[in-house]
C-alpha cells in the first residue's frame, strides 16, 4: 500500500499519540462553535473530526450509533417521542427512526454548519433521515429548547450525542446537574436518558465518571456500558439514566424479540447477545466508575482541559 | 507533564501508527529468537516490547493474563496439570498458580534470554512464580517437548502464550493443525486448550480467524472471546478449544463460586460478570470470525507478513 | 500556539521523517502526472507538495528560486532568450523576467493541471508573470519541444526546474545524456544551463552526483552549488553547466554591478556576497560530489527509488 | 532497511517535529544539570542528545566542531592559551590540540557526569584528547573559574561550547553582558572569543541575534557565520567576537597556508574555501541578524523558553 503523506494526529494525553494516514481532506471549516474536518482514511474510510477528536468513521460508526441508540430504545415497550441533543451526522436520528414505534424524533444541534456539512458530505451517515416525515431538525440551543419548548412528562427517550464538555467547548451547559433535572422532568414516567459519555478505559475515565456521578444526583437508575470503536482505538463509554427501567435486567431473548417486532432495518452490531457484551462490565471497570464524587453544576465546572493537556 | 524525547512507534499496518512516549529504555537485546526491549512509559509503566509489538505493560498486563488463564481454568472442576507454551514474562504462570487445584505447572519457552530478562527486570510480572514448588521452567522447543516428553491424556490445560506466527517468527510450528492434533491427544478427556489469538477487531482479524479455523479442524468446541487492553489500543482475541466443556455455558454464579473455592489471591479483572463480558461477542465480531477457510499446516504456511506490511 | 491536527510527513529515507503541522489543505488533486497538494503551514505559510516532496513554501521559495535563476543569468552579459523546463509555480519565470535584458522567456511544463493550480492558488508565487508580454507558457512535453521546436544556438539560458527523475516519475527523459546533448546544441556559444539538482548533504547526495556526472559527459564546465532551504530542512543542490563562462570566476563586485544595471525588482536572497556563499563549497562536499561515475542515458536509467525507499 | 521501533523526536517549535529512528539507546542519565542520552541512529551513527536537543552525531560532528574551532584559531598568528567553556564531548578540545602552536588548553565543564560519559561512551569524539599533556579538564563552574582563576590579558582564544541559555538551563550566567566583559578582559590584546550561537535560519534566529547583540555591547568586532549540520537539519550559527582581528578579512590563501604550517592532522571540513562559505552570508541572513536590540544581563534574562514552547 502506498503510504499517506498527511496524517491526522489523535492526541491521548501528552505522550500518547495515534497517527491515522489521510488520503484526502474532503472538507474543513471553522464554524462559530467548532473546527470540523471531513477526511478520507485508507483504513477507516471517510472520517469526521471535530476539534481534533475523531467523531465517527464510515467503517465503524454503526458501532457507536447502535450502541448509543438501541439499548435505550429497547428498554421501553413503546417509545414514541425521542429528542436528540446534538447528533450532527444524522446517524443517531437514522437509528432512532428504525424503530417503527417512533412517531416524533426531534434533533437539536446548535451548529447549522455541522448539520449542513453532514447533509452534503456525509450521506452515508444520515441516509436521508433528515427527510423522514417523523423527523424535525432544529439548529438552536438545546438547553433553551428543552427548557422552554417541551412540556413535562412528554418525552420517552432523550439521547445526548454531544461533544464532551471540555473547557470553553460549545456543550458545557448541557452536562450540569441543573440541566439533568430538567431532562428528568420532561421525561415520561418510564422515560430514559442515554448519553455518549466519553472514553472509558482504565487509563482514561475521569470525564465518564464525573458525568456518571452528576447523573446519579438526579436519576434513581444509572448504568454505564461500553463498546470498543476501532477508529477511536479505545472502548467508549455510554450511560443510561432511567426513572424506572434498568437495561441490565433485560434478557437476551427480550431484546431479540423487541428488535424483531419493531426494528425495520437490520442492525449490524446490536442484538441480544451484544446487549450482554455491553452491560456486563469487567471487574476493574466496575471499580473505577464508582470512584468519582465530583458533580458538574452550572456554577462549578469540572476541571478538565482538552485531551492534549490531560 | 514534561513530554518524552523518545517514542515507541507501534505500527498497525502502513498508515496507522501509535506513538507511546518512552521515558527510559531499561534493557534491550537481540536474542537468537527475537528483539526484546523493556522500556518505561509515563502512561503504562514498564512495558515489554518484542519485535516491535507491545507484549504487556505493568498497568494492564493483568487484563491480558487473567483473560488468558482463568476462563480455561474455571472451565474444569479440578485442573491439576497445566502446560504453558511460551509465556516469557511469568505472569501466565503466576495466574495459573493462583488455582489451588494445580499440582504441576510446566512452562516451556525456547528463549532463555527472554525468561532471564523477565526474572531480572520484570519482577512485578512473575512475582516469584518461577520459585513455586509446583512450577517447572524449561528453555527448550515447545513442540518437541509436547511431542516427546508428554504422554497422551496427561494434561488438563494447555495455554499457548506465544508471539504470533508471522513469517520467520520463532513460533511458526506451534500453530499448525499437526501440532494441534498432538495437543488434542495429550489433553485429558475433559481437557481444554486456550490460546492468545492476536488482535481482534473489525479492521484486523485475519490472524485470529486463521488460528480459529485451524483449531476447528481438530477440536469439537472452539470459542473465541476478547478483551480490550489499553496499551494495545485494541481488543485482543483469545480462543478456547475444548474436548467437552463449552466455557460459554458457564453461568456467572458458577464462576464466582469456583473462584471463591479455589483461587488463593484476589483477581483484578476476572469474575462471573467479566466472563459474560468476554464471551458474549457483538454481532459484527460473530460474523467476521466465521469468514476464514484457511488452515495452517506444517507445509502450507499462512500468508501473513509482519504488521507493518499487512 | 494551538497545535495542528494534521501533519505532512516528509520522508527522508525510512528512518528519518520530518513532520510539518498543517493548518489547512487548500487544494489537492491527482493529475495524470503527479499528486499535487497545496497546504497551509503555520511555520512556512502556503506550501506546494508534489508526490510527497515539498516543492516550495511561501516563506522561503525566494531562496530556491533566486538561487536557481540568478547565478546563471548574471553569468551572461546579455541573456535574451530563456527556456524553462518545468517550473510549475511560475516563480522561476518571475525571477527570469526581472532581468531587463530578457526578450523571450518560454516555460514548458507538461502538466497543465499543475500550472492551472499555480495560476489559481499560488498567486504569491508567479505574481502575474504568466501575463508578461515576454512570457510564453506551453503545456507540452519539454523534451519534444526542445528537440523539435528550437533551432541550434538559439537559447541563452536553459533552466531545468523539474521534479527529480525517480523511477516512473514524469521527468525521467529530461535527465539523460542524450537530452543534455540536445540542450548543448540549442544553447548559444556562451549559453548556460542551470538545473535544480536534488538535495545535497553529506548523508544524501547520490541523485545530485549522478546528474552532475551525466552533465560532465557533455559540458566542459560543470559547477555544483547549494543553498539551505528551511522548509526542506536541508541544503539543496544546483548545477550550472556551461560552454564558456565559469560562474565561480565572477567577483562579488561584478555581480552587484550586473544586478544593479539590469534587475528591475529587488532581490531578497541573491547578491555578490550570496554568490560567494553559494559557490564556495565546504571541503567535505567538494569531496563527495566527485565520487560518482554513473551516467543516466535513455536506455540505462539510474537505480534510485523514491525517497522513502532510499 | 528494517525500520526502527524507537524514534527520537526533535521538536522545532510546536508544529515542526523531526523524527530520527533509533536502533539502540546506549546510555541515558539525568545528571544534576541535564538529561543526557547517547543513542545509535542508522543514519547518523552514535548521537549525543541533551535535554531533547541533538548535540552531535558521529557522522557529522566534525562539521560543527571544525566550524567552531578553526576560524578563531587561524585568525591568530600564534594562539597558545585556549580556554573552552563547556565542550563535554571533548571534540572541541580535539580540534584545538591539532594546532601545534597551542601550549595550554583548559576545558571547564561543570557536569562531571557529562565528561565521564564522553570519556567512556564517545571515544570516537575525543580520541584521547583528555590525555594530551597540554590539556586540563576542570569540572567546575566556568564563570567562577574565568572570574577567579584567570588573570587579565592571559588568554588567546575563548571557545564557548555550551548549551543554549533557555530558562533554567545550566548555562544561563555564561551568556550575560557582564560575563562577556570579563571574557574581554581576560583576552590578550589580539585575542578572540568564539561561540556556538544556536540555530540560525530565517524561521529561527532569535537566540542567535540576542547573543550577537549582547556581544556587540562589549566587542568592537562581531562576526556571525553558519554551517549546515545534517543531523540538526538546519544551518547552525556561530559568532566570533574579537578585539582586533576580523576573520572575514582573511583570504583563502592565508588560511590554507596557516593550516598547512600548523595543523598536525588533516581536516575534513575546514579550509580556505570553506572559510569563504562560512563567512559570506546570504543577503536575507545578513538582514535578520541585525534585527535584535535585546541584551542578556545578569539581571534581565532573555524571554526564551525551550524549543517546544517557542
Amino acid at each position: 500500500m502506498e503510504k499517506s503523506y498527511l496524517y491526522f494526529h489523535d492526541r491521548f494525553g501528552g505522550d500518547e499519540e495515534h497517527l491515522h494516514g489521510i488520503s484526502r481532506v474532503i472538507y474543513e471549516v471553522r464554524t462559530p462553535y467548532q473546527y470540523i474536518q471531513v477526511v478520507e482514511s485508507p483504513t477507516f474510510g471517510k472520517m469526521l473530526i471535530i476539534d481534533g477528536d475523531v467523531q465517527s468513521s464510515l467503517t465503524d460508526e454503526y458501532i457507536y450509533h447502535e450502541s448509543l441508540v438501541h439499548p435505550a430504545m429497547v428498554s421501553l415497550k413503546n417509545p414514541k417521542v425521542v429528542v436528540i441533543l446534538g447528533g450532527g451526522e444524522g446517524s443517531t436520528l437514522r437509528e432512532v427512526l428504525k424503530h417503527k414505534t417512533v412517531s416524533k424524533a426531534i434533533m437539536v444541534d446548535i451548529d447549522k454548519d455541522a448539520t449542513d456539512i453532514a447533509k452534503e458530505y456525509m450521506k452515508e451517515w444520515h441516509q436521508g433521515s433528515f427527510d423522514d416525515k417523523r423527523a424535525t431538525l432544529l439548529n438552536t440551543d438545546a438547553r433553551e429548547f428543552v427548557e422552554t419548548s417541551l412540556s413535562n412528562s412528554s418525552v420517552d427517550v432523550f439521547i445526548s450525542d454531544l461533544t464532551e464538555p471540555y473547557e470553553q467547548g460549545p456543550s458545557y451547559r448541557l452536562y450540569s446537574v441543573e440541566f439533568y433535572k430538567t431532562i428528568f422532568n420532561r421525561l415520561k414516567e418510564d422515560g430514559v436518558f442515554v448519553l455518549q459519555a466519553s472514553l472509558l478505559r482504565i487509563t482514561d475515565y475521569k470525564m465518564h465518571t464525573i458525568i456518571r456521578n452528576t447523573l446519579k444526583k438526579v436519576f434513581p437508575i444509572v448504568r454505564s456500558y461500553f463498546a470498543y470503536v476501532p477508529s477511536f482505538d479505545t472502548t467508549w463509554g455510554f450511560i443510561i439514566a432511567s426513572k424506572k427501567h434498568d437495561p441490565k435486567n433485560l434478557t437476551k431473548e427480550d431484546i431479540d424479540i423487541r428488535i424483531k417486532e419493531r426494528v425495520s432495518l437490520s442492525l449490524k452490531f446490536y442484538d441480544g447477545e451484544t446487549h450482554l457484551a455491553l452491560f456486563n462490565l469487567p471487574k476493574d471497570i466496575r471499580a473505577i466508575i464508582e470512584k468519582d464524587t465530583d458533580v458538574i453544576t452550572d456554577e462549578h465546572y469540572l476541571p478538565l482541559k482538552r485531551k492534549e493537556n490531560l
